[in-house]
């Protein structure tokens, strides 16, 4: 199996009791579907993975596989319980899921040799293909280059990494490791055109649960159309980003995602709806950009 | 029920394998109460409880209530999942535990906003006495004074805070709150002290699994001997701790925990046994503290 | 020449056009006597005496000298040229200027072998006796405990740390080295109660610009009345540190030195004047806690 | 007059009594030239401008001036003083230096009106073009967007901004202001490829007082062979920057710069020879990197 392109880290639309909407779900994915992506990341940090129980966590896997319209599914298994990671990785695998995605462990957060051992404990129970999720920000520690690579040369299953350090430094360390079996992932939105110039394999892009510019640009770089692609990242993905972030990570995502599909939907506890200003001036502001990004052809 | 004086925030000891080791449980508690200390605290950060499952909390709460001696117990209930905090809860209640303790939602981290809506839902759901805990280095928010003193308002059942921030401005702002219903704890060792100076209930004091140091300073200090308190806090408090956490929290004190009862004990994974030279240097430094501690009369 | 107590760090007063304003200053020094400081320490970071030329900080210790009623004077000969410094102390010896302040080269920071070399050189070139000012968030750099003892050691001209880094677990290890001839003092003003109770000599307080808070702490706790002096720390000094400092430090100490005292004061470009409704605020709030104060007797 | 391309941000060559070398500078410079810079940048951060007095500034800025085969020179004018930054560009003005730097002032951080007065203070007293300088690592406060576009619309004289803040996702917004009046340098060599991705109007590069990668790099990619400037990026400039920046900054570059030409140098206090180890590793790890930097052709 072969991974690239632009990856969507799924939302997980909630009901107005804070249940997991189903319909929204298979509304989103055909959302993803007429954007062009190729690839469903459920489970990850945009999905509040960490504010799901196990079951809703197994409940919305089958129910992303079963809309998923053909796509390759990579699951979040995150969680700093290695028996839970386990317990995810396997089910996965039951219901056909091609990969996982794994951070560090957090809030106890493991040295070097503890992020080696969690990987290693977690794959030797699990053949599916895996990728390594950097997050420093969320998890609070840093995969080192060297863990990575030591990780990578000691198990084939490692085919990858995203980074949503927003390092390009670190980024740029890591596009050195691209091959044919291994891929690079950029998981910063605004940070998709440079990851690209440096040679990553793609990108983990969280507006394309709401819009297609970072297919777009990805698109475009391929086809040798790195001007109009630059663009479009600083005149639409940039501020797009600067909306959906002025509230606490990932409301404004859900906020607008509900807006624009006219869903009454609901926030898990403990996201809170944000103030009514706040969620006017996204709304606005992402409105415009729409239209904005509707220029650059 | 009055809260005050010293917790020790229990390590959980594991046996070679990474399972939970029941006899040194039994160990650990006697020892805490040979030196003097007046409440339990288990499943905090020192005893890692991100990395156990919910049946293992369960099972080793009530491994603590069964050996606890008649001392007040105060279990931790954190989770990232709010209906994992309320089963936690509602465990502790039926078996008897005293009061829980909770921090803000991690990984993804809720604003203030989110904060009350967590600690609403879960009081929803329990009459257990609840202690909010402040430790923003590992769950990545602070709980801003004006929260606290908002939850303080709302329910009485709130007793109290722990504050491990270290942010000796941040704790004089919270002593300011202490009454006889409500209690302020310092969570750094090295900093009880200067809490119990600027008013502090007590001390949640990680040393206390190990030796009696922290006891002896809040003893003192309640004795009016401050001159003696402060010395033992800075010639074998403070080292102490420079050793401790000389590794990779907590792993430190597991480490010194087994060498001290002559236990073969293990570690969780991601935690990892450190390096023989590191092992090395916090088990002399811990011995030669100890019997430094002895001059401190 | 013992050192100890409240030490005055001395805004420089501007008049309108950014010159110094000399009548200003006598009028600043009549009042820090009042309020019973015994030590004058100008151009401190207070004094924003990175703004100022070789010659106005001559000019202004002079001026500081003329005026000083006897006081003890310190003067600050911070510069990242060392030859700048060696100027000034020798300046500062000429008139009679009793010690000096300085802190490690700034923008471009030195290693903890830079700042050895940095001071030793100073030293060579003057018989003052000399402070070492730690305060990394200006500086950028941390004087290591380590760096102290060497130091204090090499040369019995140094006579004592003012820290300004608000980090207790540092300023607590400081402590340790107080004796006779050798003096700690503090350099948040929020921080002078935890401070005093841990040994220290005193406080370096640019509240003591406004009011005499400060020097009534430091009074009560040599005279035992511990619970007072934490009172007026907590109910006056802190909050009067928010407001001085809800704008760009210093200027708030200047806005309300020229407002308490009916001046026409102007700011040393690059300090600009705050907005309306900020000035407002901080002259509305330090009024306010003006009264506040006389109420804790 | 038009800006662009690679510039170097001079070393200050001291002798071994830390007074500055001339014929070592005149060296400097043929090197420089040899490497293909077109611009000069003395008294820049990497030539620890805040370490030397005003007369050796100007002193070293005439003798740059007399060396410079026809080169454009860029100085910098930086100080926390303001009348000493407009002495120095007015000596520079009278010398015939084409243009000036500057940063906000340090130690005692302004807010952004205060960079604003600082600036226009500074451009009422000279003609010469003037570029903003963001190294907030250094100076302790970001030139925020707002205010970059605030000064160039006030003043035709600011001609551009070097970014050494090492941030792409500010360095990108950054370059939607370039135009053929206004150029974006960045300020960070192991940056260099991507910043011009992005379409920077080139690079302010340290590593060109010792190699010429960083040129090689800038030639590449605007010949269209970003292939082979990409790997020169990750296979020399990264590693060159991460042995140069093995011990505090600048020390490494004038270390190498002394050792590659045979130069018996000395460092300026508060700067010190870095250990015999550090120095083997440093001058191993660069000599290895040039023999290296022949294979990419």
């Amino acid at each position: 199996m072969n991974y690239g392109g632009i990856i969507t880290p799924m939302i997980t639309p909630f009901k107005k009791d804070g249940s997991i909407d189903e319909n929204a779900t298979a509304l989103l994915i055909d959302e993803i579907d007429r954007y062009g992506v190729g690839t469903l990341f459920p489970l990850g940090s945009t999905g509040v993975f960490p504010y799901l129980s196990l079951d809703e966590r197994k409940h919305f896997l089958k129910s992303v596989r079963d809309h998923s319209k053909g796509k390759t599914i990579i699951a979040g298994i995150g969680s700093s319980i290695v028996q839970e990671s386990i317990e995810i990785a396997k089910f996965a695998a039951d219901i056909g899921i091609n990969a996982i995605v794994l951070m560090p462990a957090y809030y106890i957060k493991p040295n070097q040799e503890g992020i080696i051992s969690q990987f290693t404990r977690v794959l030797s129970h699990t053949d599916l293909d895996l990728f390594l999720y950097n997050i420093p920000q969320l998890s609070g520690q840093w995969i080192n280059i060297d863990t990575i690579e030591y990780l990578k040369t000691e198990f084939s299953q490692i085919r990858g990494v995203k980074d949503s350090s927003g390092d390009i430094r670190y980024f740029q360390q890591l596009t050195q490791l691209v091959s044919g079996d291994f891929t690079i992932f950029q998981g910063q939105d605004d940070l998709l055109y440079s990851s690209m110039m440096l040679g990553a394999s793609g990108g983990v892009c969280g507006t394309t649960n709401l819009t297609d510019d970072a297919v777009r640009v990805y698109n475009l770089i391929r086809r040798g159309q790195t001007a109009l692609a630059l663009r479009i990242q600083l005149k639409v993905i940039v501020p797009m980003m600067n909306y959906l972030n002025s509230t606490t990570f990932p409301t404004g995502y859900y906020l607008y995602f509900y807006h624009k599909n006219n869903i009454s939907g609901g926030y898990r506890v403990p996201m809170v709806e944000p103030a009514e200003t706040s969620i006017r001036r996204i709304i606005d502001g992402m409105s415009f950009l729409v239209e904005e990004s509707k220029k650059y052809k």
